[in-house]
């Protein structure tokens, strides 16, 4: 018998997926992230803190995101566009969940590289057509595959991979977006 | 008369509404990025060659962002989830915004700062329960911003910059998103 490691604890995972079965509320996480203006349309956002599992949690450490626009946009470029977040958000997402899908199924992995294009007309951001949306037209993504098992089960793989998406739910899907400002 | 400086070229970007107004197809851009499977749910996403302007186009440097998942969910925590690049990219496109249309109305910013928090029921992608989405629940930013203006005017900007944003338009509304597999 052949022992497949693509280095994803399954095991852990099916675990978990009984627990929370009973204890829907351990299964209420939030996210967080807090972003800080630096200059011109330069932010800087830190990610550490969430809460899951009934309790407060955190990364093993703070991570920190540059956000800018490049010089085209008469900007510094000191960090990628905001909407180039969201294309690594996907990409990484349904990595993630190839390597999952592929581990609970017993294929071995050998590379998994993809490309993700998003096709923006920055006509509706810069308000020249209101007909125009501001965000993605449509995303496209190609994954390359290197796995002991045929294209009809690593086509399967990435299918079961996008069904359980976070990333592309939330990029196919409407999310309701409460904006506030507190009090000063 | 003060001079109000957020560091945002308010003129280039009414320049490139004026000139794209005539020239829809310059408007075109397509952002991109490329993930390599780590191991595990650990990914790395490059981001660095865009196209707009009707020309291929480079970021000043070449942008690499680590993804995984924390010891929580039995992964290794080499960097933060899929789903909390979305809320970098929301929050740092909206400060983005804050600070053009700032800039645009004449009032000098001190400082801006956010918090997001995304609510995220695990339940979805542990396939515990199919009625559970995959993506967020719902998404709340909060603002705190110190400027030179009026708490009224203050709101005001916080909902231009939303009326204009890439990233809260793409997470509110549905995008067509399409994977595939290149053969082999």
């Amino acid at each position: 018998m052949t022992t497949v490691d693509n280095g994803v604890n399954v095991q852990a995972l099916l675990d978990a997926r009984k627990a929370l079965a009973g204890a829907p509320e351990a299964a209420q996480f939030t996210w967080r992230a807090s972003a800080k203006w630096q200059n011109g349309v330069h932010s800087t956002t830190t990610v550490r803190n969430f809460f899951g599992l009934g309790a407060e949690q955190a990364h093993k450490s703070e991570a920190v995101f540059d956000a800018d626009h490049p010089e085209v946009f008469a900007a510094e470029d000191n960090g990628i566009t905001p909407i180039e977040y969201l294309l690594v958000g996907l990409a990484s997402c349904l990595t993630a969940g190839v390597a999952s899908v592929a581990q609970n199924r017993g294929i071995q992995l050998r590379s998994v590289e993809s490309t993700v294009e998003g096709q923006h007309d920055i006509r509706g951001i810069l308000g020249v057509d209101s007909d125009v949306r501001n965000g993605f037209n449509d995303v496209k993504v190609t994954f390359k595959i290197d796995a002991d098992a045929s294209p009809q089960d690593i086509e399967a793989l990435v299918a079961q991979s996008q069904k359980r998406s976070a990333v592309f739910d939330a990029l196919t899907n409407p999310t309701n977006v409460t904006v506030e400002v507190a009090a000063a």
